[in-house]
């Protein structure tokens, strides 16, 4: 592994433990903060701009009991000043006294942005079981 | 729009059109071929390598009868010699005799290699309606 993909593997575990944190700022600290950042929820519309992407987690923060990541999978790409992640999120969370299990899948895409790593695209989506699958 | 950001759009509906074609030759012809390209189809797990997700395109194809796209809400970035799109799919599709409408959100990474845009990364997931969205 590279400096660089170390960094990259560095700056992913930091949203997930901002994430679990339920921590707002370490959340503000994860992200690059312009116009054009963007974040899918799974199964939510496109968000676009910090703004819009820093609500989302608030409302998030403020409907979440407990959140725990066990991450798998984690595989990182560097070329340049870019680099981005997948990785398979596998989530207890406990929402209003609803414990759950479930298998997210992460792309994490970073820009190298005055000497850090900062997300600036999110998109995560449920795995769904076999029978569930559809072509397209 | 620079003549970078045209491009990669060019090459995004390259992949959209080769998808409705349900045309394998075309769709070679629009990804890197390489060992760390990724797909995510929606709700599948995630494809590694070229092989693997040219296999999946040959087993969607062999299983759809029709597909047609209405591209909405198309984004492009572009930086240095990556760029990536974000788009809702407005899929029809007759699978099995079976004809839905979906709304399909993508994320596409394409990167510049020997003066094509390729695509790289493919992560595609159902946007749902309001009441069955989770918050993580």
């Amino acid at each position: 592994m590279t400096d660089d993909q170390a960094a990259v593997t560095e700056a992913n575990a930091r949203f997930y433990h901002a994430f679990e944190a339920l921590d707002l700022a370490a959340m503000d600290a994860v992200w690059a903060h312009t116009g054009d950042v963007k974040c899918v929820h799974p199964g939510w519309p496109l968000l676009i701009g910090w703004d819009a992407v820093r609500e989302s987690w608030q409302a998030i923060f403020a409907n979440t009991e407990e959140m725990r990541f066990t991450l798998s999978d984690v595989r990182v790409v560097v070329h340049g000043d870019l680099g981005w992640v997948t990785c398979t999120e596998n989530i207890l969370s406990d929402v209003r006294g609803r414990v759950a299990v479930t298998a997210i899948l992460a792309t994490n895409l970073f820009a190298h942005v005055a000497g850090h790593w900062r997300l600036i695209h999110h998109h995560a989506s449920h795995v769904l079981a076999p029978g569930e699958v559809s072509e397209a």
